[in-house]
């Protein structure tokens, strides 16, 4: 079958291994898949993954249903899974990031327990942000956000536009920072105060969520957070970075890491129109053109790519 | 008066201006301070501060009431103090840290709502534990500390020593990691697992406490704190480091700042005799051998160094 392959290299595979479904497992054929910000950085060494890329897919499984699914393949018999902390389970592997082959081929499998049925009202193109919308979901999940709260969202990419969003609907007091006044925009267009300044930003918010991607969010998240408040770091990016650690402690200021969600509310938000995706694609390649696609998405600004599988 | 005054250099001050307390102040005649890891840090630079030096103090008010203070001078009518933040205030004073010159002198004026009477039953030589033990307790008060949980402590410092003891309390499955195994006996002495062998701890701990005092506390303490665990940075010193933040992420870690903690349950800790604190002290010094005192502290091992005023 046709797969988008890192073997140190990106490449199109034309004749890659067709998978077949393990017990407890369920074979999908994928219908389109996204390129997400974690696949860049996988081809540029982080994890030290190798093979087919991709984790955001909508698909039809055998029997015929559409699919999205859970990227987390857990034992479900370790202590971690046994707490509940499935997504955390130390035997796991995760679709197309560590030791399972990815969602940019015609077929992958995943546990059947995984998979999710895309209500007939939320499109296959739409259906392809449930992945990063429930990692949106999962700052909600994980911490408290009172809708008299100031927060703010640094980094107008993918993922910090899903989160504008999905905090938008706490009622909090909403800033988004960014770079790209047209994606900064598409969330003033919702109602959302965005500002391309730092510099202008003066404040204490009790929460910022730092999407930037990148080194230099993590020190600017930090500058913004007021004493006794919460930093949620969404970024994972390839490298380390310097930073003081004494402000952390001399404001007490809460880092909370935050990283795959849950994908129940991220499909009820999609299929109750409360989060515009639409917006937030960028172009679509077919398979065939999956390199030029990854060249896509790698160019700055660029929303999301959807590769036709 | 006679002072020890860091203006750049560390200096003894023979005829420091004699305080005068301002309206809503008391004045204290001190009769003994301790010399902290924060001391020694601000010799080094951090901070930036000049003046007075020292926190940590047992006095005696011009009312004759014996006393120890919060060193977190704030002013009671900003946002930040109206939302019970009163150490983390803007406008904030501290003592021989921040704009208020210190407690290794004869006399300091703090705000008189920041004293506490000490109890009868705690010497002055315990009672310098005040503070740092407070900062011990600000631990179980920003987390719930279940006692169930495993727990490590990083450090065998004063605060290491300190925090271990508070966290002993909670009924916690704890363990001790130092470098001095003298300092690890105090703590094997009242029944708390302890080791000196970092490589041999293996582990997945719900919360680790960092007390180390250096860099390389944090990467450690990162990994042995459990996915979705808590990791407690108690330590501030001067300069930055270099860490990579994509596991913390990843494994959707919380980081809890915590630095000055309250001294009503400290005290009560201190007269209830549920912390020992008599064999945490190093030395004691007079005042006019206040920089001998410094040495004495920053000497590899030093335990809390005294200075009688």
């Amino acid at each position: 079958m046709n797969a988008l392959v890192f073997d140190g290299q990106l490449k199109l595979a034309r004749d890659y291994p067709m998978p077949r479904a393990p017990e407890g497992e369920s074979r999908v054929r994928v219908l389109r898949a996204g390129i997400c910000n974690t696949d860049l950085e996988i081809v540029k060494g982080y994890m030290g993954y190798r093979g087919v890329l991709g984790h955001e897919f909508v698909g039809v499984t055998d029997e015929g249903a559409r699919v999205v699914g859970e990227i987390n393949a857990d034992c479900g018999v370790c202590p971690t899974c046994l707490r509940g902390d499935t997504t955390h389970c130390p035997n796991r592997t995760t679709l197309g990031i560590v030791k399972r082959d990815g969602a940019l081929a015609e077929f992958l499998t995943l546990p059947t327990r995984n998979l999710h049925r895309v209500p007939d009202s939320v499109t296959d193109a739409q259906a392809i942000f449930t992945e990063p919308l429930a990692a949106a979901c999962e700052i909600t999940d994980r911490i408290h956000i009172h809708p008299t709260d100031r927060v703010c969202v640094i980094g107008d990419g993918k993922l910090g536009l899903l989160c504008a969003q999905v905090l938008q609907l706490t009622g909090c007091d909403l800033l988004a920072l960014g770079r790209h006044a047209p994606k900064l925009a598409m969330l003033r267009a919702r109602g959302i105060a965005t500002t391309t300044d730092a510099a202008s930003v003066r404040g204490q918010f009790d929460v910022v969520v730092d999407c930037a991607g990148n080194a230099g969010g993590f020190d600017l998240a930090r500058q913004l957070t007021r004493p006794r408040g919460i930093l949620v770091l969404k970024s994972t990016f390839h490298g380390g970075q310097a930073s003081s650690f004494a402000p952390i402690v001399i404001d007490e200021i809460s880092i909370i890491g935050s990283r795959c969600g849950p994908f129940a509310p991220a499909l009820r938000l999609l299929a109750q129109k409360l989060i515009d995706v639409d917006a937030l694609t960028d172009s679509e390649f077919p398979i065939e053109r999956g390199i030029a696609a990854f060249e896509r998405a790698a160019t700055r600004g660029a929303l999301k790519v959807q590769v036709i599988i």
